[in-house]
């Protein structure tokens, strides 16, 4: 019955007495060396700790150098004042507690809003390179350009809580480019400290001692048991589980239906594991971050979203998350965004056109929804749109335009015929030094952890550039914990 | 830093070596004397195991006295045939399987099925009465018939999933007292074992040897320490967590809003704890079964359940746990039944009428919904309901009764304004013998659970009865393991 959690791949903790031999150690290990470990790695190192960073692929870069590169930043940054944007610490707090609900870690936003300038500073002084510019079409910035809006801050009814200001910086790289130049500025910022790096080493479980400390990790080299001990602390950065089939259809079924999983091999859910093998709690194992890319070009924010019975159910300006997340967890993924001619332009691929007609009552047809639903659903949003009010969802009113111009059409945005994505966002509970916790908020001792291998400022209602801020900000929290505690 | 860990009422795993004498010890320890529990014990019992039944509050009975007595049982029992329904372990599954997506345990669903008329009979001949009647008013039967519909088998789309039945399985017994008759009958069977019950023992951590084997539970009694060690196991049937107002916050932040927390102080989540703290897997730990009680009187289907925009979101006729949960998670909660003076009827208390109008157009106003929606949608439900269909959401043709006799009315739902009642469905994850599991599936030695600490046959899309139906039959098993372990 015990005999899968003494041996094979099992993430269960190892006991120190069972450990033949150490191969090496450190004061701070960090397992996994995306944008999370090289932040605790700078940091830890930088408070005079010996540290060894533990990575599973042959280099650093990990999920980060996937990404688009997008910080969440805020509160007044160098870019945004340059920009000519006003922003302040309470402003992005309101923003972002409103919009990150239920329950959202105030704690950490609070902190982070607070800290959030400084961090900005950090970065650029890390070597980490921002544009002074402003990108106004969208908040992916397929240029090098840095700021953008890249969440719900102009829609309803964020304008309300909180004034809006864009926070999104993106590294300065050209497009999709963005997380690869991210990376490599924070792995050569790594490289001026004495931190060691070793690659290739695939982490699998937590070394504790009779008290239940961590003191170590269990890894394999080229399929080579080796174990490495760590006199202050082990550091968890080793990404979510979006690419463990079995960890998604347990946890959180419902993102299994999203075509393209953001993420690499090594997001496999190891690294939560290990935590929770060792005492921690996972915790909002089912939320994801799950994204409905219909606003590329932003013109389409114009369209109407539906679902299969003809009826609008968010505000299309909402944030492309906030709308992925409603269309998949209240639609059931089934939706469509009508356009007439007017407003029609060439969508991101791949997206079909599911249906055209000459009149709205022709494309309601041919989608077979219930009988004048769809006719009322625009003729409603173009009574209301006529007068640049939207009284059932309040789209704001520069997205406003009657459809009028024949003829129309549903694209298919329907998350099993479009290429919708995906990442998850539960994970080990920290505290705000990032020491994970048990269910009953008890550190472990000798276990922190940072990025998406924790849950984090975001649940639900997900900003873009959310990931990486908390990655870097908290994984650098971490790192200084950590480096403490080796003292 | 580990402070929190070894001392005070927490739920961390003990050490062996640092218990100082045992105060007693059986083959098969059972925390809680709710229905999992009794059910643990007698199989145990049967078995040859000596028992020890550990319960905090002075006697038993748990959540499941309170509750309303209804177990989920099919496939043709007794009480089935004599009321003359036809049914299927087949027919079963395939509602269920269909119903409790995503993500559904399969596995026990299939065992749970296959043996459900067995699992009836045993409960009849320990003593649990059932009377052979139909009750077609509801779910709920005020009265001491026994079986109804407690589910959504009749509503779309289950009826091309499965032919239906009627499943819900209440135990003889006036109204909401069928929970104590239950219990009471349970409790008699287990007295007529050789087990042992310990009331007022309040369980705080389970006790691991160095092998992390559990061996055994650390208890208070009237606040003196008490540890008694288990040679086999120990099966934690300690309830689930809707009274522990931090974890739902933490886990299912949306179910706190609901007015009605279905337990006793005993669901504070204890039990989960110990069996994660212990290496166990707590899963789906933000699902709950949501009751929004419109459906009494019965005639009440007859109304259209709208949302804030004016909108129907579901056909009004799928079971008031599943409209619950579409209306607390996909709509805000925020939630109205539109009647005219033919539907109306005196709703259960405590419901209020929000709005009266004349026509529909003057409710709408009244209710300050977007000009038109409302309007529409009773205009297109009518249109159907005068042809026998509704296009829309397919509710079925005997609920289906055009509006048309002001004056016109809209009975207050929301969740903050009416008594929905909620409990939490998240837990240990399990085996279909009660082994707890780690998060890699490996069942953590001499640990064992059932009931409403594990996550069980239900997820999502919840029949009334699962609970119950859900600690018997796997509360039995959890015993039956435990118990040839002791051997």
């Amino acid at each position: 019955m015990g005999q899968k959690r003494g041996g094979g791949d099992s993430s269960a903790a190892r006991r120190e007495c069972d450990i033949a031999r150490w191969h090496g150690e450190a004061d701070v290990i960090v397992v996994g060396f995306g944008a999370a470990g090289a932040c605790a790695a700078i940091e830890a190192a930088e408070a005079g700790a010996d540290v060894l960073v533990l990575e599973r692929a042959s280099g650093g870069g990990g999920t980060s150098a996937m990404s688009t590169g997008q910080i969440y930043l805020g509160g007044g940054t160098r870019i945004q004042k340059v920009c000519g944007f006003e922003d302040s610490a309470d402003a992005m707090y309101d923003y972002l507690l409103a919009s990150s609900g239920p329950g959202p870690d105030a704690e950490k936003l609070r902190l982070f809003c607070d800290n959030s300038v400084r961090h900005f500073d950090w970065l650029e002084a890390k070597g980490v390179p921002f544009k002074e510019s402003f990108y106004g079409e969208g908040s992916y910035t397929p240029t090098d350009d840095c700021l953008s809006y890249s969440g719900s801050e102009l829609a309803h009814p964020y304008p309300d809580v909180a004034p809006p200001a864009p926070r999104g910086h993106t590294v300065q790289q050209l497009g999709i480019e963005a997380g690869v130049q991210l990376m490599q500025s924070l792995i050569a910022a790594v490289e001026t400290t004495p931190a060691r790096i070793a690659p290739d080493h695939h982490c699998e479980a937590l070394v504790r001692d009779e008290a239940d400390r961590v003191v170590g990790v269990f890894t394999r080299h080229f399929g080579e048991e080796r174990c490495y001990r760590a006199r202050g602390g082990v550091i968890l950065c080793a990404g979510g589980f979006i690419r463990s089939r079995e960890m998604v259809e347990r946890h959180a079924p419902w993102l299994a239906r999203v075509r393209w999983a953001m993420g690499t091999d090594g997001d496999d859910g190891r690294g939560i594991r290990m935590g929770t093998a060792a005492g921690g709690e996972a915790i909002r194992m089912h939320t994801g971050c799950i994204v409905l890319p219909f606003t590329v070009p932003k013109g389409l924010l114009r369209g109407l979203m539906v679902n299969r019975s003809g009826q609008r159910f968010i505000n299309e300006d909402a944030y492309q998350t906030v709308v992925g997340e409603a269309a998949l967890l209240h639609q059931q993924g089934e939706v469509y965004l009508v356009v007439d001619d007017a407003i029609f332009e060439t969508p991101m691929p791949p997206v079909e056109i599911r249906a055209v007609g000459e009149s709205i009552e022709e494309l309601e047809r041919e989608l077979e929804m219930p009988e004048g639903n769809l006719q009322h659903t625009v003729a409603s949003y173009n009574a209301g749109a006529e007068h640049g009010v939207d009284p059932s969802f309040h789209k704001a009113k520069e997205h406003l335009q009657p459809l009028g111009t024949p003829p129309y059409a549903a694209l298919d945005y329907r998350v099993e015929h479009s290429l919708w994505s995906v990442f998850t966002l539960g994970g080990l509970h920290t505290d705000t030094d990032g020491r994970v916790l048990s269910p009953e908020n008890a550190p472990i001792p000798g276990l922190f952890a940072a990025g998406r291998t924790t849950s984090g400022l975001a649940a639900q209602g997900y900003s873009s550039g959310l990931s990486i801020a908390d990655a870097t900000f908290f994984g650098r929290r971490a790192g200084r914990t950590a480096a403490a505690l080796a003292r």
